[in-house]
């Protein structure tokens, strides 16, 4: 167990174990909290697989934990759970007033842009050093998946299509799949990665997918009554990018539903579901 | 539909509805507010049984809506769900500054002391006015079963065993038993009730145990690692009582578990199918 990483909470869930850790963290410069869920299959001594999710806007890593109900589903099928944080988060950490940039607001990227670029740096967090970090002190495997919802749709989205060698499936609900053409995206790309859209690409999952080599299967669920559909959402883009490419995307509307965590709690069992079908 | 009652919200949750109703109420003389959750059989026209939730010190009608994943197994069960408030709230309705009295912590009793006697008759609320409002204005039966958290697992005992024609079976995770016995029942009664401890037993489930002529079927569970096992709810009352009494009683201890809604998402499958088992 490395020294710097300490235990904020151990309860029992599902035969398992929930837990908070916090630790320093080099690609963000501070102290990060992360969720860990241990299925009741590591007490037999197994390394399981770890299905990594990323949250939307506002949250931290306990609205997943408390609300998606997926510690149940994680349980049955011997699948750990790790949720990072959404942003850097304290004091000397930049803020804005606003809830959809800075602290809670990441949108997953490296950041370039002062005063965002020395802590703002969670796709680094997430890609390579949390990883690193819960593969070396936890019963997990190095088997990946990533999943997430809205904001953190799109960092799961766009980690995998940058990353296939890295996770065996990505899933979202409700994901921002085109941030370049969506009020969310273009104001936080602009203030974290500055004015030049070229450097947005290596961020938008349309603009990556178009140019993927490898292919990671994806499931994506979108509500049909959820008030951001049209305005910060539009997964038809994805869709069509997918069909451009042939891509094994599995895009699924499901009417009446909001953008709310009854939606993901609804579907979670899906997604997790696909996960351990590409999870050895 | 009563003119007075008024939705604040409709969310689709696992192919049913999550709602929250607003009403004047005759009993707390204030606004109350509750959930429902419709499960999907009754967009065939169905009246569907259904579980009233009542929930433990500090929560709303939100606590068990959002964390406890029980709408999942309501919808598979064909069961609504109803989750009132813990108490009257507003300006006008006297509170403590302590957690454990007042607004939030009615222990589901009508009060007969100033200031409490005004507002605070939960119990009126909850066994008479609310289903009389639900079985009047939603697509349920009269066919009732009542489970809780803590104090609500208290109330949910103490009202099916005053109420045994009314209930088909009740349930509670981590309940304070035996009130009248324990530091959060006797402080509270005393302000509620007053200092004449008679008055206190008609809300003491243990002492209505021992009293009891028609049997309801009772489920119980308690977690092991619960920081107020020993000192407030202590189950063991209830397993002598109902021992006493060949009282049909399932208690069962969950070792490792805590107080926490991750012990109540648990085993709230459990405590539903158990329900489901004796509801038409």
């Amino acid at each position: 167990m490395t020294a710097a990483l300490e235990r904020i909470s151990s309860q029992r869930a599902f035969g398992g174990w929930h837990q908070r850790w916090r630790h320093e963290s080099t690609a963000t410069r501070c102290a990060m909290t992360f969720g860990l869920y241990l299925p009741p299959q590591v007490e037999d001594g197994a390394r399981v697989p770890v299905v990594y999710w990323l949250s939307g806007l506002t949250c931290t890593d306990e609205n997943f934990a408390t609300k998606a109900g997926a510690q149940r589903v994680a349980a049955e099928l011997g699948l750990a759970l790790v949720l990072p944080d959404t942003s850097p988060r304290g004091e000397g950490v930049p803020d804005a007033e606003r809830y959809d940039l800075g602290q809670g607001a990441s949108f997953y990227v490296n950041a370039t842009q002062a005063p965002w670029a020395t802590h703002f740096r969670m796709y680094d967090y997430v890609v390579d050093e949390l990883p690193t970090l819960v593969e070396a002190n936890f019963p997990v495997s190095d088997a990946r998946a990533i999943a997430g919802h809205s904001m953190g749709g799109h960092g799961a989205l766009m980690v995998a299509l940058r990353n296939p060698e890295r996770y065996r499936s990505a899933s979202a609900l409700a994901p921002v799949v085109n941030p370049m053409q969506v009020p969310w995206g273009r104001e936080a790309f602009a203030q974290y990665l500055g004015a030049d859209e070229a450097a947005w690409q290596r961020y938008d999952s349309c603009a990556l997918l178009r140019a993927a080599t490898v292919p990671v299967p994806m499931l994506v669920d979108q509500g049909g009554a959820d008030a951001f559909l049209d305005t910060q959402l539009q997964p038809d883009a994805l869709r069509q990018a997918a069909t451009e490419r042939d891509w094994p995307l599995t895009l699924r509307m499901q009417p009446d539903y909001d953008h709310s965590y009854y939606f993901v709690a609804s579907f979670i069992e899906d997604h997790l579901r696909f996960h351990a079908r590409h999870l050895p």
